[in-house]
């Protein structure tokens, strides 16, 4: 269905921008793992508006609170609700998308699909939505401690329009990443990011860029054969995150230009393992991961809401001008990171159940 | 589950390289479509091996039979089983594979998930899995035809390695993709596709490259909020074919050096119907399909396997060397195009379903 | 997933009973449907506890809040968020529970699956959970008044006990059944029912009983051949109630004393439709709903939670005698009546969404 | 999907009763067990027409065939598809059918939701489709073995119209069942059973029965709370059998003239394991398996197609008679009992594998 991910830690989000909140129902997980409020809290802080001066000032505290499926501070192996208040709506903010689709936002397609639309801040199809998924990866986080110990996952942005970072995903570190406001590890680019969005922000525009993201220490055979290969949920994963247009992994569309004899990772036994001398495939091979670090790259369109007077038409069907008022992030990355992350969370957790079933 | 696709239009694949056969069953198919074993039959014969001499020289005829779901020349609504037999297979032609993981192939991770694999052909990670997909697809055209009529698909070969297409995807035809044994449009460009593609053989190399899709004529409203995106589902979809590496939809990675305010696509009324003016969205927003032509492009990476000596392990963990016989494609773009353009069809008919289900 | 229910309209329900609430979470639902909170409140009133002398006096209003998709009194076609919060929880009366299994409960068995329980109230497997059954129902009886305008649905109590009311399918009226606090539409039969009733509790023991529903103004053609047949999903949406050990359509049990000449239903055409001229198969035919009537029974079993003293063990196996305390309904039936009518609503409404999907 | 059935251990049956055959796909079996044609057949056989005098004549071998999944006699982890040849078919005799919907059975529900059919031998409605369920079963088998070593069931006929076996579920034998046609275990009355569909069958006419099932050997812990309670997938399984009107579990029906007091099953330390004294439950508490027998029972309806002048209508809309002719079981009993087998294994296998995905 539309709004649940995975097959086994299966994750059901629900909410609106500016409805009476949003949250996530997390079913399959397994229980006896530990689980508070303050677990889930840390991530939603990373994600949340508000937390630095190059993201939306909208003022959310997102405070999480879980509703079932904890007992005495062990989740029960039943449903986990996790509901999160909106607090700081101001839907006359947005009076004006009432009677004008916003260019390259989903506000014509709602009502071309649905026939009605929330005009409040997006409705549905606004970022607040991903509270439940980021909520949801915390506790998944908790699985992937307890069955796949030693794997982790670190995003950060690689680049922001033509600002690209130096970043060695075989040892960047989630502290770096957290090191500044940008969460890009490599800290020179990371000023010169945080400059140059500000000053798209103080022109009234916005601007996109990637996030990469590097899974270490997986166990190979995680994935699937045809339709469930790692990369297909991954790539999934990703591009059902709001503003995302593209996906690779590994050699991606550069490796497209080597040979095959370029382009292969040979195989080899170090310490005992079999490991690959380079890592193109990108840390999957036929759809299952092989040991390496899985490493991928979401590309981020530019914000589509920008501050300056746009061509639009009207749900009435006349050419009309808009120009946005309201609390928008003039560059989605900092605050995509977490988002990535997540996404990544869910699908090796759910990949992870899946390998225990069949496979023992 | 791995080997089925889709929600309502819901396929199961089945089959190994060097098995019994390979198929497909098409659960969830509306009744009283005419459908006979020739309408998929040109599919597939797109997609076979030795089909041209700048592909595998297998010697498959993959002539299909229908074996339930059709009466009278009519679908129907119950399930669709569709068989290919396996004719050329050799297998001793992979008896070194035994002994030898082939590099950036699927052995190894097999091996470690399953504990066990066929190792003649590829099992099921050959492309010749994908007969399933080609001929469910070709079942899906008659549903488009019959609920979304306008609607096209046409898939073509963008870039080989570096030499890149020149394609206008408002206009190109299937009939000019068709008129190549590269499938390239550019018929200039085909040129130097073929020449280039029989020399990387002729030094038994490999070379990748980018196919490219578009879907005309798409009612706005196919696609749904959050997780299953029509892009979501689209990427998922091409990730899922062998030797895929990365998607893009509309801008792409490209859009990421934009500016919002050159990003967007300004909205304008013509001739009482909501357009674009431009198409960097590449047809989606929002996860719902706005009306436009939906572009995107998928990455292949070189093919795997190549007939020069390489590095790797064997199963008992010794390192090795190898070098492959068999047959096998130098460069897989020529028959990934009737793959590419059936996963676009079978995302899109699952979701005319559910858009029919959902919205009358 | 384990919590959800429906292909097309799924529910998603979670919560304990003495946890921070319950609720349920509604995928798929069409939008543009008037929905508000009043609308579900009707009928969680026919299932809450406290509701007359003969039910449990646990205390609770169970007041819904719908936290999503609906805008403006419409669904919009997003998931459909409604919370319930606990109110009256007393966890102090359960404590034995912590330290004995209650003999035909669900204390053992999910504590021998999960290692852990919420022994308070019975955790997930109390009758609180079917909160958001009742509540996902209470939205899909818009959907059916939408797209199977006529159809309705009739739940009422059959037996209770020995006690067996005379009801004819094709004519009873829910005023009938909410006419008396048993919702036996029998008015003598309801006052004896009522009286055994309070007689059984004053013993400290528990009656069990049948409860039959008839669904009438079902179009032809709801339900699918092979595993979704209407009565294989309704039988497990009724065996999914708490307390249920059976289910039996049309002639059910009964019928199969009969021979095929007696029991077969003759077709015959009456003002322009094809009727059938008795109606032993229940309103389905092959999985079908054939346009009769739909009557089926569920058989729920007495009450496991017992005034008296009873043999079981304790968690760390030792033989005890518990006497359980708390508040408990001596018979499920009354309210049962609200379940099992709305898991009814619940597989029909799924169901003719997926007739409109493959069928139009 | 309406023809599939599982979550983890998913089938999909196809076929219709004179296509070019049936067959099933079954995917998410794990890999390393062995399997043969052989272990397939043997189970067919049992489901097979022909096989003794009081089932139908049709002549069918049943011969399967293994296409895919399954390499040097162990499975690959990869979906297995079974085929079986339909034979011995015979639409002449069914050309009555195309002008006449046979009453009670699904000709008319599938004209109504289908718009067409395949009226040879009753098409998809036949059970004829079993065979894929039998053989997905004898998959299953292997699974169980594997991961819940013990477990065994044992189906057998209960009932045919009023003839009643006595059969102690604790102790019946698969030897026993297996020991007369009609597969009951009560050698006495088995006779008079099988004598009495012999008159019942030169009469034209047609009788039905009950099915009793046991599964013993089941560990503690399968099944889960809400909806895929153990009892409620069964129900679903057992009701989407051909010519099924009930499901009952321990107690059932009778179950609910009994006392809570009466009723309940006292728990009990024996040999250190937590054990009941009697079990009304049925194995099964809050939808999970408590480590007793799971007994249940199935309602099969008289034979529809009896060989009597039957009332009934056409395509056309008008009333017509209809004596059929064509090839049927006079009783499907002794044909059932491994079609209940199997669906209890399918349920069973999918449970095993659900729970080691979420409990380890």
């Amino acid at each position: 269905m539309s709004s649940q991910f995975g097959h086994l830690f299966r994750i059901s989000t629900w909410g609106e921008s500016h409805g009476g909140g949003v949250g996530v129902v997390v079913d399959g997980c397994p229980p006896r793992l530990p689980l508070c409020e303050a677990d889930i809290q840390v991530d939603l802080d990373r994600r949340r508006p508000g937390q630095s001066e190059i993201v939306t000032p909208r003022n959310e505290a997102d405070q999480c609170r879980i509703l079932s499926g904890v007992f005495e501070g062990q989740t029960l192996g039943t449903p986990i609700a996790v509901n999160v208040f909106n607090a700081d709506a101001r839907p006359e903010a947005y009076r004006e998308m009432e009677h004008a689709f916003r260019p390259s936002h989903a506000d014509y397609t709602y009502q071309a699909k649905y026939g009605v639309r929330n005009w409040q801040g997006g409705g549905r199809s606004s970022a607040r939505e991903t509270i439940g998924r980021v909520a949801a990866a915390a506790i998944g986080k908790k699985v992937l401690a307890a069955i796949c110990p030693g794997l982790e996952v670190v995003a950060y942005v690689k680049s922001i329009q033509h600002l690209q970072a130096e970043v060695d995903p075989n040892t960047v570190q989630f502290s770096s990443v957290e090191a500044n406001m940008v969460r890009c590890p490599d800290a020179a680019m990371a000023l010169r990011m945080i400059d140059h969005i500000k000053a798209v922000r103080s022109e009234g525009d916005s601007v996109g860029g990637v996030v990469e993201c590097v899974v270490r220490g997986v166990p190979p055979g995680l994935g699937e054969p045809v339709f469930d290969r790692l990369e297909a949920d991954l790539a999934k994963g990703m591009l059902s995150l709001p503003a995302t247009k593209g996906f690779e992994i590994g050699s991606g569309f550069a490796g497209t230009v080597l040979r095959g004899s370029e382009h292969n990772d040979a195989f080899v036994m170090e310490s005992g393992r079999v490991r690959t001398v380079t890592n193109r495939s990108g840390g999957v091979q036929g759809g299952i991961s092989n040991g390496e670090a899985i490493v991928f790259r979401v590309a981020f369109k530019p914000t589509a809401t920008i501050f300056q007077t746009q061509q639009t038409v009207s749900p009435e069907g006349e050419n009309v001008e808009l120009k946005a008022r309201g609390r928008h992030d003039a560059c989605v990355l900092p605050r995509a990171v977490p988002m990535v992350e997540a996404m990544a969370v869910l699908v090796l957790t759910d990949h992870a159940l899946r390998q225990r079933a069949q496979n023992g």
